[in-house]
């Protein structure tokens, strides 16, 4: 699959600046990207992200000033980096013709396969990895050493799972983002030519579901711990560490950092960023970027101790809304006494000025 | 299957008004009802919903003036109705004794089936659809034309899938509504005779679940997009061209139009309808219809300009809590005062009379 | 498996108070044990437990006075508990390796079993009950007379299911809890040794999911019904004709009384106690006990009566607060009004002394 430089630029219709002769390996988006591969600016205003990214080369839709890795210059970045990522990640539509095991998948000799479990081209599966009945893992899939992936789980094609990673019965890894673009009335699928990477000792819940990412990865952290029923959308990179409880739902593109807790039923917004050692209370919606270090709870989730002293105020709003009737009839008492007093006032010194 | 309008008169023990000789070919609620089948009225004072119909003849409880089509008139429309949607279509407790795909499907030549897929009796595939590894189709289901059955995915007996839907591994298609009565201590099943119906170029996101409907279809229209982890239940009419996120749960019978968008983990009340091109903002729960064209957000949901100014005031409620004591203690200290000068007043008169 | 009660002393390293030649079956919780069975205390202040229990032996970190059974003390009672489970209930990492129904399960003569399905070692099957294609039994699961499993169900090992139980398409049965202990900064899972058990009767929606317990039963109560993707944590006790709706999620080693309903999205805390016929509002997130025979609404939720008074207000806040301004506004007005009396008051007087 590998390309030199120069035929990649061929391949996206762009313009070379840089070593033709250069090797490229992968294309993957600026965080995701490894040395050797290629990445996208789809702005130059946004080159900096280059600065913390491993990658060899970039698609960019203008020359970059000052860069020292090689450039292909191109009209529309998006689509020629949707390209190059289809040439070393081509999309499979089929899993499997055969039952089994593909005769090109490659089976650590102590992995335990049931029969009926269905093993995909070119999968790659590590030692004493233990895969259950009914279990389907789709072409291009690497499972590392010592995971167990429990029965009837689907894993789709180009997903990464490294070593003692524990899925449970019904959990569905790699399926499409939910991302759809309009036009004329329809919504047409975005590309979702990305994939899944979890990491080691990350244990999975039953029926979870964790989408494929666009580009390039959907990640969680090392030593993760997701729970049942819960739900990661394309993109999302979960830090190390977390416990993510039954039911919570990320949108697409969120992170968090290491050690986040996520109670049941927490819904996160897509394009957030949860920092270290977040806590987050059940049920709780969170609607922007956390500091970290902090409890958050309600919707919008919001630091504990301003949530706690807004809900012990709403549980009083109805003996609130009672003393508010009797402050307004004090008042309307108050000016009635004054209205009287000035009225007397009048008439007195009327009165006087009688008198 | 079908019957002459006299053999079903018989057959639910009815009195027929209309020619006996005409031929019905299913049984079906006024909504779902088409040309040459048979519905229901539970009561004649709804006798308007068969001028949206297109049945061809009305089970009833009383006769209907001044209606074209045959009655077919009964004491329980309920137990008569049940009885003949049962012949048309009847209940499948087994999903087939074979290995495969049962000798009585029909699969077109350019479809795909992998080995271990099941494939109930009098199934139909459509051709180039895919059905992947470990897929339940169980009898009587119809699958069209380029459709993509995703590993693991069980469709229940009698469901009808239109051309070029996706559905994503582990969903559920199908399965019993929760619905029961309760009899001496005891929760008791209600029929759950009817089917899903899931239109052209719908797909639908990993682990969700579409129950079947009680008499007639569940439906999902055309081009609706489903996002993973989705709950629809029995009789839910959804239109086209919706967005259903993440986690949504949609009660029993209720309907959406077309364009609606529904954000992560938004829940709606059953019997309720969402007008074209309403918008629900995530966690929200509905609990009224909706008129349409418009972003309702919270639980109750609320159109979103009231609905964030409650909002922005519930931020503010310890603060207008503490302004609320302070409006207290002053109006305490102007009674007081009030009182004072009063005290005063009186003293003075007092000491005007003295003097 | 049986043990003298001298024999499991000497397995757990304990000393043994009473006969060493009593039997001893099964390791169970003190609500879960039954006759023959040992159970365990971690406190002795806790010892009342055992009046409820009927446990036939107690592992116990010090002597517990005027106890009729036996007693085995240790000096860490869960450890030696743990083994005690161990012992009965082995950890079972392999579901079968071998296709279809496993050589020692008993599966009786009126049970269908689909060939795609895979029956693991010891399993029962009881009369007509039905195994619909792609599920997953594992090892040691007990599944009675007349039970409805439906397509790509998995159940773990030791699950107990009792008469005419149906579980629909895509659940998971007795997967491990979500537990863990940190230690040096990572996530170890805590024993999860326990069962699920599923009383008589019980429906169980489509991809719903109900972990096994830590050391004893994770229970769902005759008659239960369960809609499609409920959760149900570690530990829980399910009442009888329970009615759960979808999407709900029930944390850890919470019970519910009898004939509880909890509508949909409801969340019930950890470690919290439904009365019988408490009801649930949807969306609500329950906190706390809840006496019974009352409905609860909100989150956190609240007796509905209380609740509806506080939605009421809530959504006049916007309201209130312009009222609360008008309030501080008119407050101004009078004391300007006082001030101006007492000023005007003050200056008449000091005119009348000038006079």
């Amino acid at each position: 699959m590998t390309l030199f430089l120069g035929e990649l630029a061929n391949l996206v219709g762009g313009i070379l600046i840089g070593d033709a002769d250069q090797c490229c390996r992968g294309a993957n988006p600026p965080e995701d990207a490894r040395d050797g591969e290629i990445t996208m600016l789809d702005s130059i205003s946004r080159s900096d992200v280059l600065q913390q990214s491993s990658a060899s080369a970039v698609i960019t839709p203008e020359e970059v000033a000052g860069l020292t890795i090689p450039q292909i210059v191109v009209e529309n970045p998006h689509l020629a980096f949707s390209t190059a990522v289809t040439h070393f990640r081509p999309p499979i539509k089929n899993t499997s013709a055969t039952h089994g095991v593909s005769p090109t998948a490659r089976i650590a000799d102590s992995a335990e396969i049931h029969p009926t479990a269905t093993i995909g081209d070119n999968v790659v599966i590590g030692e004493r990895t233990r895969i259950h009945p009914g279990v389907v893992i789709m072409p291009e899939t690497v499972i590392r050493n010592d995971c167990d992936i429990f029965p009837n789980v689907t894993i789709y094609h180009y997903t990464q799972i490294d070593q003692r990673v524990v899925i449970h019965a019904g959990c569905t890894i790699g399926a499409n983002g939910f991302g759809y673009r309009q036009e004329n009335g329809r919504h047409l699928p975005a590309a979702q030519l990305g994939y899944v990477h979890i990491e080691a000792d990350v244990e999975i819940g039953a029926s979870a579901t964790i989408d494929r990412g666009s580009y390039g990865a959907t990640r969680i952290g090392e030593g993760t711990k997701i729970d049942n029923q819960v739900m990661i959308a394309h993109n999302c990179k979960i830090g190390r560490h977390n416990l993510i409880c039954s039911q919570v739902g990320i949108a697409g593109s969120s992170k968090t950092g290491d050690y986040v807790v996520l109670a049941g039923q927490v819904g996160l917004k897509d394009h957030i960023t949860l920092g270290d050692h977040t806590i987050v209370g059940a049920q709780a919606g969170v609607m922007d970027d956390c500091a970290g270090n902090e409890v958050y709870l309600g919707s919008p989730a919001t630091p504990q101790r301003e949530q706690m002293q807004i809900m012990a105020v709403e549980r009083r709003l109805p003996e609130m809304r009672r003393e508010m009737k009797t402050l307004k009839r004090e008042i309307e008492q108050l000016k009635a006494l004054l209205r009287k007093d000035a009225e007397e006032a009048t008439s007195s010194e009327k009165n006087q000025k009688v008198a």
